[in-house]
């Protein structure tokens, strides 16, 4: 097979929209069969390239949490974060301009860092089986990922997520997230700093402490609370039974987290996960972090936040084509269900 | 089980985002089981409420192609455009005000209006095996819905899909298109329109015209050509094998296309369709028009067209959480791939 071209940005000259084109994502293997997502392994007998053993598999190691005396890239690991062996961006070169003005087919080297974080060294599936501490590693190790990008001058910001299920996009079963460090902040998180400052431009405070305020008053809504943070039902989401997790008091940087809070926020994210897990009998879903960009410091009118969202309904030709969601679950039903649902 | 409450158009306080939430939607019937997406009909032997016969399932017709002689909302039809039972916006009322400044939690009643297109009589499920007069019948049904709803001072916008297969959101098989009325113009195609605006002020011309004249000339994302249309594997496409149909001259209306013209379009959308069920093995996928407002007569800036969505690869955490979408297929590869396989 001939060898794919590097990865690009392109923008869509009627809509402005970037995207990434990444020819060598054709070349991944599938663990997950996507042609029948129930169907939840395609080869059980297939050597799992995220299982402790199989370190070989992957790329060298950026960060992990081993037990004393181990080396890196061999045994002895309990999470492990490697770059993507086929990678969305390149992480080689300089970060490209993204300047809109000109031509009508504007493309970019597909600049950035793609990395996998691979949750726990025996093969689980289910984020709700970590244990609290192994749980509170995964969102460390994100913490720690965000500051080592923030470090590159190159990337403006750092997409966290996670695929649970085929249908939500996971290739591989073994437990993992993503981080994707690239030279610009994304279009969704680019609307959501729009809109909260100007909100705060209109009305002095940050608009999530407003909501936050206003949902743990009013109730219908609340999914969960402790350890500072609160779990929500969205008043407009997008997606059936959607929570966001957020912390209490103002905060914009993921990164400046303590300790005790990952741990506080693991155990809630687990209850939150798991009463999930309930009501929509193991669906598939993704969360992903939305926070302040790297190095632009506090910021008063944004507050990071998760985002979780099954994927028991399907974006369909209304959604991709006007930009729309209808969502049959009300919040406030969802909420409650998932109330119901807590462990 | 009690009555379902009325369809609400909310505001995301945090991205600005309108969603539709409507409960009645849960009520619908599925004949695609969800979740066995690739077990096409859940039970074949329930009777389907859009075959010939099974008039009385629907709502009033509000246009039909019929048999002369033969009576409304009975046999003797091969189109039938009905309100749909289950709509996600509801016809009854004033068209809401939809100001963004006030408050947190902005919610207005879900007033729209949400349209079948039946295309055939028969039961059939592939839009190929449509013959050219039938195809070229339900783009005229098209055609004739944007009239009436642009009569309808209500509206703003009319958005015209259809998905096909369960991963693209269908929940019947039997072959149609949607249409939903809105009293405001959706982000997607807003979008568009105000990219388009930017490009016509700073160069002085239809970026979409400057498009179709520059992949015309150079060849490579040409998929397939004919009568006044041209299909493009657009320069970036969020999905792979993406395929986009636009008029050569320039055209903001598709309510402008004479019956000759929704012949020519028929015929070429028909070769594109086949071509996509050939070489991704009949994929699901939606297709959507994107077409100037309702009564906002002609625009020098924009250009409708027909954007065809392979559902072949998930939207994932990346995509949903970052807004930028990842496609390993080049359009350049999609487009010869598709060229190869046309009729």
């Amino acid at each position: 097979m001939p060898e794919p071209h590097a990865p690009e940005y392109r923008r869509c000259p009627v809509s402005g929209r970037w995207v990434i084109i990444a020819p060598v994502r054709a070349q991944r293997p599938l663990s997950l069969d996507h042609a029948r997502p129930h169907h939840r392994e395609r080869h059980e007998s297939d050597p799992c390239p995220f299982c402790e053993g199989a370190e070989h598999d992957t790329p060298h190691e950026v960060y992990a949490v081993r037990r004393p005396g181990t080396a890196p890239d061999g045994p002895g690991w309990s999470l492990r974060v490697v770059p993507n062996k086929y990678p969305a961006v390149n992480p080689h070169g300089a970060a490209p301009e993204l300047s809109p003005g000109e031509g009508l087919f504007a493309s970019v080297p597909g600049v950035g860092a793609h990395e996998l974080v691979i949750e726990c060294a025996r093969h689980e599936a289910n984020p709700v089986r970590l244990t609290d501490d192994e749980f509170a590693a995964v969102l460390a190790a994100y913490r720690h990922r965000l500051v080592a990008h923030g470090e590159d001058p190159r990337w403006a910001y750092a997409t966290v997520f996670k695929n649970v299920g085929a249908e939500a996009g996971a290739s591989l079963a073994h437990l993992h997230s993503q981080i994707v460090a690239t030279p610009v902040v994304p279009d969704a998180v680019r609307l959501e700093l729009d809109t909260s400052a100007d909100y705060f431009r209109r009305e002095g405070g940050c608009v999530f402490c407003d909501v936050v305020r206003e949902e743990t008053a009013a109730r219908t809504r609340v999914v969960a609370e402790g350890g500072g943070f609160v779990a929500l039902a969205p008043f407009a989401p997008r997606f059936a039974h959607e929570v966001w997790v957020l912390p209490v008091s103002h905060d914009s940087r993921y990164e400046s987290l303590t300790d005790v809070d990952l741990h506080d926020l693991a155990r809630l994210l687990k209850r939150v996960l798991g009463a999930i897990d309930k009501v929509l009998a193991r669906p598939a879903y993704n969360y992903f972090l939305h926070t302040a960009p790297l190095r632009v410091g506090d910021l008063p009118h944004f507050h990071w936040h998760l985002e979780v969202i099954p994927r028991t309904a399907r974006a369909a030709g209304f959604e991709w084509g006007s930009g729309c969601f209808i969502n049959a679950v009300p919040p406030e039903r969802a909420a409650a269900e998932l109330r119901a649902a807590l462990g």
